[in-house]
């Protein structure tokens, strides 16, 4: 038995400021194009992918912070990449900023979705861990205002498409093994994960030199542990002056690295996934119906930070 | 600010059926000396680390079987590791099978203890995550009957020790991340992890070759996705027959290896962790106060195997 599916990534270069969306979706098309020409069923590109990471700046003015966002999606500047896509039968993930006029008023995410060959979105994700900070910190050589300038989403879950079981997720959700976990818990199969992630972070740059590192022993536990492909595609190099690490890469559920982006630059490459390499796992070391515990994990969902310590004093202080 | 413990593996060769406890203990002794010697101010031993691994063996005689158990601890046979300790003021983590006549009968768990530079126990913790099956296969090469002959203990808990908050695991456990999230929920700061594992895994032979790598994939991200340490030692070599990896290191809450055993022999390797270390991941990537979103996570309470996805049908069928 073997369902394979080839999974192109489509790491973008950087946006600078003044690149317009129809100039960044040209660049999206013509890696679409190059994904077709290997074979590729889906190309993944990454977290806000339409225009530059405005995160790193603090905008007050709501008009120029809208300005990134999209109203609606397809909309006139990302609609020849839905054409495309339905023209060349080919489907595609892709993350940007979503401006939502729902029934209590506008929110805003950092959103993904999920294309069909037919150029018909079928899913759609919020991203649920924002990482950075809400207010502004002039001290920090950049900003990363998610925190403010986005909220979270309502959870994750998994859509059959593409002859499998589908998961969605956005950059640093990659780093928490809750992430992968929920969307096993649903029977995932394969999780696309678009990121942003500069190398230097402010609050710890003791740890900018591991960016990279960090990047991909996430993604590889990941999909070890729960028998999943993950797919992790960056938005890649120097942006307005901001350094952003490369290392798009294709995780079996081995956690092996079997498909890799090189260069920091706008790049194809493919993996043929045979999805049902996830059963050799999810069968075995981590069938979960035989070998998690539950009754151990309580405080997972329970609380959201650290208890104390049993003397009532927490790690790190009056020690 | 710095808290440096000196932590020392005390990774164990093989252990034939034939050796005595009494043979083992020395052996753990000739390594506490050796340990102490380094400036060592704990030593790990591995899971099971007073007999041969025998839940490789199904076992019908229940005398025979109890035959690998502790019904005390320490006992005549320990009672030397236990004043070795005290005598050179070192503390220890070990593991054995444990045979506990509680109120309502006799219990066996696969247990692990925490003793202080006195040569005091200070902590038990009994194994969540019991790997393998309850009952004779005899298709396998050898059996792996943890689930025959121990019962799940309760949790992960911390303790206050070393001058720090330390956690006690067990083989399997650091292959499932709810083990080390747990821990950190509690302020953990570094978590002692013995183990037995063999090359070859019946039920999944297709990853046999990747034993070590998933050995060393789970610690790593354990460490840096918690801002902990990681102390992962072995029971390595040929032992009745069967292989089992060695690869016993110790991790830095970046997720690097800063110390790794390289025989599969006795062995004693140490590393100088600063515990302080843990902070520059707990306060910034990984304050789960300010990052974590467990509204996100209700499954991995709620459940213990697979949901069903949408359409009703499980991954991996019907398609």
């Amino acid at each position: 038995m073997s369902r394979h599916l080839n999974v192109a990534m489509g790491q973008l270069g950087p946006i600078q400021r003044a690149d317009s969306r129809t100039a960044v979706v040209k660049r999206l098309c013509t890696m679409m194009r190059e994904a077709k020409s290997l074979g590729a069923q889906i190309i993944v590109y990454p977290e806000l992918a339409l225009t530059t990471f405005f995160p790193r700046w603090y905008i007050d003015d709501v008009q120029e912070l809208h300005s990134f966002y999209e109203t609606s999606m397809p909309n006139i500047a990302t609609q020849p990449l839905f054409d495309l896509a339905r023209q060349l039968e080919i489907g595609f993930y892709l993350g940007y900023a979503e401006l939502a006029r729902e029934a209590d008023g506008l929110h805003r995410y950092n959103t993904a979705i999920l294309v069909n060959t037919r150029g018909e979105i079928v899913d759609k994700y919020r991203k649920v861990h924002l990482p950075g900070h809400s207010e502004h910190e002039p001290w920090r050589r950049f900003q990363h205002l998610e925190k403010r300038y986005f909220e979270p989403g309502p959870g994750f879950h998994v859509r059959r498409a593409f002859g499998g079981v589908m998961g969605m997720a956005l950059c640093n959700d990659r780093r928490w093994a809750e992430t992968y976990r929920v969307l096993a818990l649903q029977g995932c199969e394969m999780v696309f994960i678009g990121y942003n992630t500069p190398v230097h972070n402010a609050p710890a740059p003791q740890h900018d030199d591991l960016s990279l590192f960090h990047n991909q022993l996430s993604l590889q536990a990941g999909a070890y542990q729960n028998g999943m492909w993950a797919v992790g595609v960056a938005k890649a190099g120097l942006e307005e002056g901001v350094d952003s690490i490369g290392g798009s890469c294709i995780v079996a559920p081995s956690g092996e690295v079997v498909a890799r982006c090189i260069t920091k630059d706008d790049e194809v490459q493919l993996a043929r996934c045979d999805l049902d390499w996830c059963a050799v796992y999810k069968r075995t070391t981590f069938n979960f119906d035989l070998h998690r515990q539950p009754h151990a994990y309580g405080l997972i969902t329970e609380k959201k930070g650290e208890t104390l310590a049993a003397d009532g004093t927490q790690w790190g202080v009056d020690r």
